[in-house]
């Protein structure tokens, strides 16, 4: 096992993420980090997000610890896609990401999806590079994680309640608790509900990605 | 920012984790890790697992980076229950196990379960002193999570997949796909089909618990 100091590897990280960052920028491309627990569905809010948004001016890495299923899903929507297997690696690091904008060719494109592995709590302390933080939560995994995993929604700059086509069948599940838990935690990001699956919900979330873009 | 030493701290938890299972082994208590994603039913589960096998035998050690809810939760199971927050901590360690269990009243307990932090990567790599390990996939975080996250159902003694009443509103989802990969990465564990909230499956998970006891 490689030993390693972790407020090194931290400060190496958050360099090569500035330097993505600056890279993104001069690029012309808005980078978003798309973070979320396993199964949130962040592969389909993005399969559904790129084609309304322009398919030849998206790209996407995705982060997983085996398989390339995302990408493959992916790339039916651009044909811009890198998986990156992190093996037992519990989040992207911006090193990685570096390697995956060397796989890309960015011309042209606009925006860049990061889908980062399927995690609520390592993600949020490792910057990519990215200009925007945007976190999931299903309504399926119940209305107590914005309470419990705290710091992923700390970081957000928009807040997705997904899986809302399933809330009929969810017996006790309280809505306004989650956002009592994000006005405490977090008031500055906007809250979109969305069901990738029906379509429901998803004008707002591209209406602001979009504005994202000229902010 | 602490600086830690990646080796020395795996050695430092794997020492304290054998002791707390010479403890608990002591005690004649069957310690279980109990691991999944955030928001895959541990909790519910474990809400109607202890009254089943008998509230007064069974211990909870329930962790999570903030908030008391699962413990409060579970106190209408059991009165000894412990919550460790672990603040930014991605899963348990050794040794607040070994604090959970300077808490708890241990005499007469037969069945001690350790709820670990939602995180379906982290957990894998810490042995916190468990005789069994348990992880659960509920069917809401769609079917491609064993191939995904390997790592984790890798070390599962037993793994349940939850959720299964939402089985017929889930458009697409394989449960054929979840069994290969479950045959390829772990051929040793069993799987159980449970739905906490409906009692269905509940039997044969528990008959698992009781046999564990005389293994």
């Amino acid at each position: 096992m490689k030993i390693n100091v972790v407020e090194s590897v931290l400060k190496a990280n958050d360099a090569v993420a500035a330097e993505n960052r600056r890279r993104l920028s001069a690029a012309g491309v808005l980078a978003v980090n798309v973070m979320s627990a396993p199964g949130s569905g962040k592969t389909l809010l993005l399969e559904r997000t790129i084609p309304r948004l322009a398919p030849e001016r998206c790209a996407v890495l995705v982060g997983d610890l085996q398989t390339t299923r995302d990408a493959e899903r992916l790339g039916s929507a651009t044909p811009l896609v890198t998986q990156i297997n992190t093996g037992t690696g519990c989040h992207l690091t911006a090193p990685q990401v570096t390697a995956g904008l060397d796989s890309l060719a960015l011309d042209g494109v606009r925006y860049l999806f990061i889908e980062n592995v399927g995690n609520m709590v390592c993600p949020a302390g490792f910057d990519l590079g990215e200009h925007r933080r945007v976190v999931l939560v299903s309504v399926t995994e119940g209305d107590d994680k914005v309470a419990k995993y705290p710091t992923l929604f700390q970081v957000a700059d928009a807040i997705l309640l997904t899986k809302v086509d399933l809330l009929g069948v969810l017996d006790g599940y309280r809505r306004e608790r989650v956002y009592e838990d994000i006005s405490r935690i977090n008031s500055r990001a906007p809250v979109f509900e969305v069901a990738a699956r029906t379509g429901q919900g998803l004008d707002p979330w591209l209406a602001w990605l979009q504005a994202q873009r000229s902010a």
